[in-house]
């Protein structure tokens, strides 16, 4: 007969921009998770898990070209209903607040309100991936919905200084930084660009043509303050009103404020004080006569109130204009956590870790569904950044110590074997038998290696017949062989003889070295 | 002007088949999974997390229909590179198996082998939703890679009894049920429907002609065998042979064995004796001369000595070769748990609860991928059936309590109230403070209601001048408001007013009741 023509096999590969996480990858992470979500429950938030998939009506965004309406999100449509018409969009859910919009317009009737609920879990995007940037990570959100008061603001800062700290950041290895989109508001409206007519609908043209360069006009004042950091006061001077010429020589574009007006702006970016009065005191001088400006400041004096109430020193959250996370998209209090330690970056020079949380308050969340404007506040947490900076202070990723390996000698004595390993593991110790071919004791003693273990045990029917066992201490012995002589190796001081009914303790004893 | 047409508001709605999960419903999970990962991991099983996404072409299975790849899974198309031909489809995994199986192809260069891993999360079936049924679920399995021995097997059927105490299920309350492929492989042998046959490439028509005819056969064996629980020893006899009238006077076609061949089906179905060593002597005599069946009958004796010394008996654990789950899927070794007290069906019969876990030996997990055999054995526990005993036995479940809720009577007094909140939790006691309009305090001990809160703490004015705090039993309230009259009610003995100073010891105390 003609042989078969064999298929090609399948590629055994991660799909690209996902990864796969092993052991301690995973261990840790989730260790990381839940002492954070032990401080989100006892702030009294209930935990909710949505499923990965939402219809892409709901989750909205997502829809600027009907055509394909999966730009940025893995959408794909369902099959068709029999004589019902085409299928439902669905995605994967691309963050954890859309699907909690949802949630709250769903079930608002049976939610309490306010509705505290906390969210962790894997999100997915549909983007080019990058050298660390994956298209599946975690997310770890909390979000109080219902609740207009700022209280629900401070309670949200004061909970993410407290939920750094039980992950493992130290005190003073951190601060929170807060500002308030209304305070911005108000410079801005102090120096005549009015954010109003550039959202709602224009009355005649001329307010449409002054609502667009308003709107304009604050980008470019938005990004520009960003980058007070980078260029400092000349340089923002500069760039707001006539423009400036970078270290290339290149030439920047002003944003065409006359210097009376970039003089508010100026004003409100460098008015953090001493302390938080003074820099509220500075800020209510920026706002001049704003009434929205006012009210931010208002709102800060109130959050820096309960802050205090609450024990929350400025050695861990502070009042600070120059945060502008988001500014575009909240419509309250901001707020960012910064890890203030240094690192060393790929070329070796030191800068700060930088921002591992962020949020603030937005009303937008549950209207697009029900009509009705619902005031909501909520922090995420990068899962990956702060991870990434318990591992930097070398409280996690140490190199995760493995089980105890009991060797076979004979391949008929695995009942044997497999009872030491049971013992063992009922005094809590983390044991395992060889399951390889056990033919080459050599390979045994290698997987002992791979596997990170820190004792093998080992009994040939020599030692089974005297009631011994040799318990040999991996760690001390990779250390000797590392460093002696092979006449000091050969005595072996990393293994002992022991009885049987001496087990558990030896190993408890080697373990606690 | 016109008024703009306002567009259609998107539906609030859980795509079908979805659901959403709150509060206990998370934590309860989590709780349980927490507890099984630790047996596995005191095993020496190792976290691996895969993400969500994997190519279909790794998925496998799901390829029938080359036109439509998504036949039971949800799958789309990634956009086409430009210039580098069509895109890859990529879907969600259906099971925790499958990425496993990439995983040990992938970096069969690393791993440690035998390769013991764990994994948990989420899976999606794109399949037409019930009731009960969802399109997402957990699955929480265990599987070791790249180990012959059936030394594997035994390890994990006992980490598998240990897992069930470990979420909850008590000694007695489950019962792991071995049996082996191999065993009716053997019986089939013996009675001259051989396996092989079906399964190799024919070498004449005369050997496709037999291979079809015995694998009919052999799979309306395995189906009438699987119906000896419900019409017992005589039934499965008729069935095997010339057919039979059920109940309903139906007439059941037989498989068209004669009772020379039927008798050691009969024999395997029901030689389960008292104790194991019986029922593997029985087993031996029903498959007579077969080298398999010999060959599975020992490997059963093998196990019953490992788990017997590992301290597994037989009120944990047994042979019984009733079990014939997946039989045509696994290839060694298999195992069923099942809980055996009794619950309610929806008639309100009594019947066993049933089955939970299940797994057992599977060789072609790595092969499709790279061409070699890789023994294979696993478990996978069934998250929601799990959990569902656990409620079912009042072990999870129980409304949970919700947190201390720190009233609002002063609008103003917002920071002294979250003071107090923060003094409880600094305890280490659950707590908040009410965040919605304080204006109503009915709404505010509705809310503490909704959130099972257990006390109430409220301070007015007069309190706060006179440094007293009122403290109120929200459970005890609530059952005087049941019982007791207006007058009993209005003495109100289930709320103490305490000095500022014991607030914490007065909560613990009524919260310890």
């Amino acid at each position: 007969m003609a042989k078969d023509q064999k298929p090609r096999r399948p590629r055994a590969e991660t799909p690209k921009g996902f990864r796969d996480y092993f052991g301690p990858e995973v261990t840790e992470r989730k260790a990381m998770l839940d002492r954070i979500a032990a401080v989100y429950h006892l702030h009294g938030f209930e935990a909710l898990e949505t499923s990965g998939v939402e219809t892409v009506e709901a989750l909205g965004k997502f829809l600027p070209d009907v055509d394909r309406p999966n730009a940025g999100v893995f959408a794909w449509q369902e099959e068709a209903v029999p004589g019902g018409g085409s299928g439902d969009w669905l995605a994967l859910r691309y963050d954890l607040t859309a699907p909690l919009a949802r949630v709250a317009a769903q079930y608002r009737n049976d939610l309490p309100s306010p509705y505290r609920r906390y969210a962790m879990g894997p999100v997915w995007r549909n983007e080019k991936p990058g050298p660390g940037r994956y298209r599946q990570f975690y997310q770890c959100d909390a979000d109080t919905v219902g609740a207009a008061s700022v209280a629900a603001d401070a309670e949200i800062i004061a909970m993410l200084a407290d939920a750094l700290e039980a992950a493992g950041i130290a005190r003073g290895d951190y601060l929170v930084r807060v500002n308030n989109r209304k305070v911005l508001n108000g410079v801005l409206e102090a120096i005549g660009i009015d954010e109003g007519a550039a959202d709602k609908a224009p009355q005649s043209m001329l307010d449409a043509v002054t609502g667009a360069r308003n709107k304009h006009q604050r980008d470019a004042i938005l990004r520009t303050i960003d980058k007070f950091d980078k260029v400092g006061e000349a340089g923002v001077r500069e760039l707001l009103t006539t423009g400036r010429t970078d270290a290339s020589g290149a030439e920047i574009e002003g944003v065409g404020l006359d210097a009376t007006q970039a003089e508010p702006v100026l004003r409100f970016l460098t008015s953090k004080g001493a302390d938080n009065a003074t820099t509220l005191q500075n800020l209510r001088a920026a706002v001049g006569g704003s009434a929205v400006g006012a009210e931010g400041v208002d709102e800060l004096a109130q959050i820096a109130a309960m802050l205090d109430a609450m024990g929350m020193g400025a050695d861990r959250v502070v009042i600070d204009p120059s945060v502008v996370r988001g500014l575009g998209y909240y419509t309250g209090p901001v707020f960012e956590a910064e890890l203030t330690f240094e690192i060393l970056d790929e070329k070796g020079r030191k800068r700060q870790f930088g921002s591992v949380a962020g949020g603030g308050r937005y009303d937008d969340l549950v209207e697009r569904f029900t009509g009705q404007k619902v005031p909501a506040t909520g922090v995420s947490i990068g899962v990956d950044r702060l991870l990434a900076a318990l591992r930097e202070k070398g409280l996690a990723g140490a190199e995760a110590q493995g089980p105890v390996v009991v060797t076979v000698m004979d391949r008929d004595r695995m009942a044997d074997y497999q009872a030491m390993a049971a013992e063992l593991r009922a005094a809590g110790i983390r044991a395992e038998v060889y399951l390889g071919n056990p033919k080459n004791f050599g390979n045994q003693l290698k997987y002992a290696d791979k596997r990170a273990s820190p004792i093998a045990i080992i009994q040939g029917a020599d030692e089974a017949a005297r009631g011994v066992v040799q318990v040999k201490d991996l760690i001390l012995g990779a250390k000797i062989s590392a460093q002696a002589s092979v006449e000091e190796w050969k005595s072996q001081p990393a293994q002992v003889e022991i009885p049987c009914e001496a087990l558990v303790a030896t190993v408890r004893e080697m373990l606690a070295r």
